[in-house]
């Protein structure tokens, strides 16, 4: 059998004991499946004293990373610490001296993927990150490997699970979004500060890798267009059980008129469709290939242990060699695989749920129709439910739209939100096929 | 770049065309892809004039395979003719004279696989078979890659999109078992000889390719117990959807007290699970790691570019030079890797729908419950629809159990049989939580 692996993991938090508890509970299977033994030597941390949920040998721990750049041993260094600044020092760091990188920092490769992967291919070293997006579910091979043959067309994803378990409460069980948030942190589903599952940062980052790898596209996370879950109210979730959806926080890319158009956004999908049928914490990703059609991966977007596996995941790659040669070909981003550019969001065609609050009173319909009327939108079905005569508040009405461009809606609704009739903002969504 | 991988068909019906298709297609994409022109050096067919769906060149046609073994520039023989017989013979060949073989013969494999595994060991050479099981999805390099750092514990899957399609169209649709058959064949879902795909045959060879690389079982095709959807009734259907389950073809495989159970048969799923909403001829598999948890992979199952994708997908591999690696480690169908014995089937514990024809006359019930119990079998719960006074008929009687051994529920359903209320065989079904 080939020498031992040896690992230096940085940073020993969640993902970090999971990893630490994998390695050391089954040496025997991993060392079968990856053909040589994976032996952890180093485990650096800011506070060698901090209690940690897994137990580290205390030999392996250090606070000093550079033990790790010298040790001759150490082949492999797991970024698991978070954060872009030290992080990405390290990465570099690691890379410089000749130790392959396995990575679950998918805002460090949103952000600098250009930089880091040049520095793997000078140092002709290789940067492994499945757990990086969608924790466990193995979407980085599907896309890489499993679906090389394609090209693929679009990406729908559910790819931020508190984003995922908020929704599917609010509309399983009908309680408004803080209630449904309070709850996920009380699971250990939210963070404290849930900003960035709830903004859609986090999926941002998550679709810029995916975009980068299935059309070759260098998307800056601020450049995709992105909407929360914040907003999201009851009675729209209601009307969308009524016409026959469910909304879900998606990360979509696909192929438009030879652009990409990607954003993330609370999106109705309809129920029939798998996507509405993720709930909770779970990630899911749709995948449509030119040649295979329309397949989908799911399973546990977040978590200790199944970010943990796809961590293991590739360092068996790289014991095995897979992986190595899978980077050579990849050609992640690199100048050689630039491809399509970013459709903007103006252009961007879409269908629309659009709920006004309207009062109700002689021609304030029409006068909703004409505004998208101008626009070039056709109405595809509306809602109005009867409300008592004589009332004088506003009631909600819904329009569904057909296909138009989304510059073109933003216009009709700046129109519509000024019309004597309508008492709030507007409320829209964008609706998936 | 690197030579060219030269590559012969051995065969050219569906899978064949679809793969002659997309290397002809798409070269340039294939070639960044594998960084290596994919080239078709061979199409080896029974009758050369034969029309095919493609166009094959008519210089790379031939009808002697010969001629495949003596190319020295032929690395990798695909072979996609089907059956057993001479497909083994050809592999085996294929081996001897060096080549790497990617197959899509999942019947080959189940029958053959320690043989020719061997073989291509001896031989030093790769066999690689993404689309023996469930066509575009790629759940081999799922079991064999991505969750290398698990034991799976349990597989539960819809692998034969023609059952699927039937059973969703008589559950959508409440038609009868043998119109949804006709529509599947008019459809071209279903063959004009349907019976491998709806008695079960065709999951159960699939189902034996998973069972080897999950849980290092060898078992024979004949050795999966087997029940197909031949019998599956409307009214079980009904009752199904009544109780809140939907009626699936599922293979399955797990852990049960250090041995692994398995079968095909119609199973009773929650309509909530994601193996329910699995619609049509899609297939689907679901995956618990003992890391990673529940994990789900969906795709088409069967079609002649889907499962080209994954044919081609494994082309590339062995280009890129993963393929050799993976197969290096997985030692499948070896001596090495000889895990779990196989659960005899009386032993599996399962939760059962028993729905009973009866007679309604006192006592009826209570020689029911007293044959469960008799068998150590508790009830769950109970239906039965109140039938007009007097009638004297034979009504439905819905039991669904709690947890029983499969060989006691059975000598219970023998009893039930025997009673004299009954007017009908029990017609019974596992029940999946």
């Amino acid at each position: 059998m080939a020498d031992a692996l040896g690992i230096a993991l940085v940073g020993c938090g969640t993902v970090g004991s999971g990893v630490v508890k994998l390695l050391r509970e089954q040496p025997e299977r991993l060392t079968r499946r990856a053909g040589r033994v994976l032996e952890l030597r180093r485990v650096v941390v800011q506070d060698k004293l901090k209690l940690r949920s897994v137990e580290v040998p205390l030999h392996l721990l250090t606070d000093d990373f550079q033990t790790v750049l010298t040790d001759p041993q150490i082949e492999v260094v797991c970024e698991l610490m978070g954060g872009t600044t030290t992080a990405k020092a390290r990465v570099l760091a690691a890379l410089a001296a000749g130790k392959h990188v396995v990575t679950a920092n998918k805002a460090l490769l949103a952000d600098a993927g250009p930089e880091i992967f040049e520095a793997a291919r000078n140092a002709n070293r290789t940067i492994c990150f499945e757990a990086a997006v969608a924790g466990g579910v193995p979407i980085i091979r599907a896309l890489a490997e499993s679906l090389a043959a394609n090209q693929v067309t679009a990406i729908q994803a559910i790819l931020n699970g508190t984003s995922n378990f908020i929704l599917t409460a609010m509309a399983e069980r009908g309680i408004p979004y803080s209630d449904a948030l309070a709850e996920a942190q009380r699971l250990g589903f939210a963070e404290a500060d849930p900003t960035l599952d709830v903004d859609g940062s986090d999926a941002a980052h998550k679709l810029a890798i995916l975009a980068q790898i299935a059309f070759g596209v260098a998307a800056k996370p601020h450049e995709i267009e992105r909407v929360g879950i914040e907003h999201v109210e009851a009675i729209d979730i209601r009307f969308a059980t009524e016409l026959g959806y469910a909304i879900k926080l998606l990360a979509e890319a696909w192929v438009a008129g030879g652009h990409v158009a990607l954003h993330v956004a609370p999106v109705m999908v309809r129920k029939t469709d798998m996507l509405a049928q993720v709930r909770g914490s779970f990630n899911a990703i749709q995948l449509v290939g030119d040649v295979v059609g329309e397949t989908l991966f799911q399973g546990p977007g977040a978590g200790m242990m199944p970010t943990a596996s796809s961590v293991v995941a590739d360092l068996i790659d790289l014991a095995v060699g897979r992986a190595q040669k899978t980077f050579e070909v990849a050609k992640l981003w690199s100048k050689e695989t630039r491809g399509f550019s970013i459709e903007p969001s103006e252009k961007v065609r879409s269908r629309f749920y659009l709920r006004l609050m309207v009062i109700d009173q002689p021609g304030s319909l029409a006068d909703v129709c004409h505004a998208l009327a101008e626009q070039g939108i056709s109405i595809s079905s509306l809602v109005q439910h009867e409300a008592p005569e004589g009332n004088s508040l506003a009631v909600p009405l819904v329009i569904m739209t057909h296909y138009a461009e989304t510059g073109k809606f933003r216009a009709a609704v700046i129109a519509i939100d000024r019309l004597p009739a309508i008492r709030e903002p507007a409320v829209s969504y964008s609706v998936d096929d």
